[in-house]
């Protein structure tokens, strides 16, 4: 098969020129005759490497000075437990807005470490909005409140950045961070598993506000302290080399393309059309969340005949549209539209909707 | 440039049938219409990858059933941390034997956790051997007792198992995993950061006696407990799917070329080749490693005169050998000859080590 439009969730579906690249360099990274792989973290081939990848995640988010960046291992969920070793004490509270699995989850690396309280859950109602601000019972003297920014399988999305006064908001973007333009300073954590937006899998980027670091924490660890990998600069032990590679190649591919103003344009398109799609299928579709909090990057949607979701899912494939099974948690179907699937793949997937409807509705 | 011979320490040369295979592969595995990278962990494609990758390395190094295998993040770094918080009780004794540079690192992970005790250390000898058994002092009821089992910066190697009794040996194996046949039964733990023998940076394999999962060992997030990882497949989040393709296809390449069997005469062969050319050096270069304990894997060595040594490193680089430079914490030379390193290349450093001589002695 040569390529299809492939809407997988997360590993996800990467630049076609960025695989280009790694492919052409796989045996040889610019004439020093070894791949980037092979060499030394510590060697200059790799540092400079290294080097960029920062600076251009800077310059695409515009990442104010007084923020560090890193990109370390563990993915997302790793981040959860040590946002609480780092910048709790021990039993500390920490207030959690639950607005999808991933808000579970985050919580679930907690428990040993502080007192954690769920400020808002979507729960009740299916996790199809978001509980507004209003509602939110915030806890006095908590270490800080965390959020899911997009939720992967629930498909809700923060539109509105939360005011949360002077506590620092923490918050999960593994699956939107550069989707659009976003202001850093508004929080004290932004974390991301690289495997949706920011390129491959294996890599995390963590972007900390660096007076955070000045706090106690817990006893943990020298490769649980974020000050640690801070100091050592990402190196405190061997990296993912490739995946940092790899994720500086989309960070390339995207100043290319126009930085996080064009990709948020881009997004708005496909994740319009897609709802459009859905909306105007007289119910043969149907996707649940409430329109003001709909995911920008992941599209679950359920099919009103549950006997058409193997046919569907068949003929998509035929089409050259897969990875389309929503996840187990909630069954039918999603489309994960990420900054590297193209405009052509979601028109392709509206136009075969509209043509399966036709032909089955 | 074309391929040179690669004598990094890690991340280190990769069989090139391997980066081969990847690279062709690199924007469409097995015609599905997608890179391995961009597919969901869950899916039929990478289960397949994964349960394969650990059934080979079950073969390649005879793992008894009573033992489970992880590929995980976080490098060995990340699993010296976890060995403690899994497998000791809260302030309970653990001993270290110390053997170089990474027996060190391994005790700065876990003096929060427990009451660390060195058994041994050659460091009062500069780590140029291992202190024989009879000379450890081990802590009845420790916890574990943990070995170094190659120490890549400072070339030397256990060539035989300590006897530590009834209680648990928990080895370091980053550098010398797969080189040759080892009984893997005589070990409690067994882990690996995967950028030396096994493959690419960025995964970890963890070999784990199944009767120590049944330990309390201390509060922990659910990310740093190996039952969770274990239960989970080592799949409780999204893992380094690349990485771990990588390593496969490194396992069936070692299984295609015979095994750990065939490995082992090949490093015995290329180490000897080595250590004959420098101790038949006449000074002009030394290894100052007792012979009994000289590592397999690397071979550090030092040129009389150190001001030939950037003279050295270049008139090498020129000659398509790359990466010799030592560590920084020794200085002058290393040579790493992982089971990627082919017998030519090795032939090919020992012939300029002479010539060099000639023209420099």
């Amino acid at each position: 098969m040569s390529r299809a439009f492939n809407f997988s969730a997360g590993p996800a579906t990467l630049p076609q020129a960025v695989l280009e690249q790694a492919q052409a360099e796989m045996l040889d990274w610019h004439g020093v005759g070894a791949s980037i792989v092979e060499l030394s973290h510590r060697g200059p081939e790799f540092m400079q490497v290294a080097a960029e990848a920062e600076a251009d995640l800077r310059t695409l988010m515009s990442i104010p000075d007084d923020y560090a960046v890193l990109f370390l291992q563990g993915g997302a969920t790793m981040q959860q437990a040590l946002l609480a070793l780092n910048f709790a004490e021990p039993g500390q509270a920490a207030d959690y807005v639950v607005t999808g699995h991933w808000g579970k989850t985050a919580l679930k690396q907690v428990n040993h470490y502080v007192q954690a309280h769920v400020a808002a859950s979507g729960e009740a109602g299916g996790f199809r909005d978001i509980p507004p601000r209003a509602d939110w019972t915030l806890t006095p003297g908590a270490a800080y409140v965390h959020v899911t920014a997009n939720e992967t399988i629930h498909g809700v999305e923060f539109r509105e950045l939360p005011d949360v006064g002077d506590v620092p908001l923490f918050a999960d973007f593994s699956s939107s961070i550069v989707s659009e333009p976003l202001d850093v300073s508004r929080f004290g954590v932004i974390y991301a598993g690289a495997q949706k937006n920011l390129g491959p899998v294996g890599v995390s980027v963590v972007i900390v506000r660096r007076d955070l670091l000045e706090r106690a924490g817990q006893p943990r660890a020298d490769i649980l302290d974020y000050r640690s990998h801070v100091k050592g600069e990402s190196m405190l032990n061997t990296p993912p080399t490739w995946n940092w590679y790899l994720a500086g190649l989309v960070f390339k591919w995207m100043l290319a393309e126009g930085g996080v103003e064009e990709f948020a344009a881009r997004n708005a398109r496909k994740s319009a059309l897609l709802y459009r799609t859905i909306d105007g299928s007289d119910g043969f579709y149907r996707n649940e969340v409430a329109p003001a909090v709909r995911s920008r990057m992941n599209v679950p949607f359920f099919l009103r005949d549950e006997a058409l979701d193997k046919p569907f899912l068949a003929e998509a494939k035929d089409a050259g549209l897969i990875s389309l099974k929503g996840h187990r948690a909630l069954g039918g179907m999603r489309a994960s539209i990420y900054n590297a699937m193209p405009e052509a793949g979601v028109e392709a997937l509206a136009a075969f909707m509209r043509d399966f409807q036709q032909r089955h509705g």
